[in-house]
């Protein structure tokens, strides 16, 4: 079987929220950049992969499939075999939670947290912006009422979804790294469940390997 | 069996996405009124339901979820038996074009329309707050990008998942509906494909019921 092929750089957090599933499930791809700066991602070959011209896309034969989430979800359930069963498939309630916790992130968690990480780190290193200190204020404000709610639910339950690791904290992992490079990395100490669990997500093989790529990135 | 209990004004337009999907798999359900002006969405028995205060959150027995699009999922699974099958579940491939586009609605679609009808409609009308035009144009100049690719992929296929409805579909119900109470609904006009998958949506039963009591919020 041909590897599948994820297009994007594979530093950037959406593109990484693909690998972490494709590495979680032990399938074999392939990564074919995209030049990001030379606006690849909005040239006719890459629109005809997502006509929004977005990253990342992604392959498998005949299929190309765009939208972060929604191509993790596939490798999740293509690849079902592996034991992992990170969308908690054949259990609805579990897969239910395992939604829920997806959702919070997307709409809720990320929100709070990835201006932080575009202020405080892409902006400044990648395009020479300065740091809008206002964003980062109000953006961590927001951030530490979620991270309250965050820190009663895990200290109920190991991960987001339960005693379970699921595609609901992996989804967690691409922005919280980049976070965790920022100057407010420390302010996960205040919350000693929800620090615990990202060390057990750090802990993960598949997250040291994307990790060691990731951090070339912010130095 | 009991009915099912979904916590919220029925008007709101997140708790309509939950119960478009009650109505189009024929559940058998019970709204309970939630006081968003008397803040009974931030109250401590709320906060049991949802613990980041929000609405709608839903009751099925013991099990008690939140976040709209992962009860919606829910409703579909629980009640699969019905012939629409919204999710496509057993089949990986449809199944995950209504992942695509579900969260081409949550994250493209949704952003650029949504800030048209709170600016136009929920401010002005239900909380006094006059219509930013800044934002309004902004949003109808993105609003129209995101438009002109739906118009594409709706020349090929009859909804956004393929040539069956799907859940993608009923997820842009509620939005759409107010949108086309602002002076911009003119705007399908010039997208004669999405018009014509709006038209065939608001002529669902599960919508016409629905729509009913939303146009009442507008008027």
């Amino acid at each position: 079987m041909a590897p599948v092929k994820v297009f994007g750089p594979a530093a950037f957090a959406n593109v990484a929220r693909v690998l972490v599933c494709l590495e979680e499930v032990g399938a074999d791809y392939e990564v074919v950049d995209i030049d990001f700066m030379a606006l690849e991602h909005k040239s006719p070959e890459h629109l005809t992969r997502n006509p929004f011209g977005q990253i990342p896309a992604f392959q498998d034969g005949d299929l190309i499939l765009f939208e972060s989430r929604a191509i993790s979800k596939y490798v999740i359930h293509k690849y079902k075999m592996n034991e992992a069963n990170l969308m908690r498939e054949g259990n609805l309630k579990e897969a239910t939670m395992v939604d829920i916790w997806t959702e919070v992130e997307a709409h809720t968690y990320n929100p709070a947290l990835s201006p932080v990480v575009y202020e405080c780190l892409f902006n400044p290193l990648l395009q020479g912006i300065p740091t809008n200190q206002k964003v980062v204020d109000e953006s961590l404000e927001k951030l530490k009422k979620v991270l309250e709610i965050y820190e009663e639910h895990l200290s109920k339950h190991k991960y987001l979804a339960g005693d379970f690791i699921s595609f609901a904290d992996l989804n967690h992992f691409p922005y919280t790294f980049y976070f965790m490079a920022t100057p407010h990395a420390v302010l996960f100490d205040s919350y000693p469940h929800v620090k615990a669990w990202w060390e057990s997500l750090v802990a993960r093989p598949s997250i040291k390997k994307l990790g060691a790529s990731m951090a070339a990135l912010t130095t």
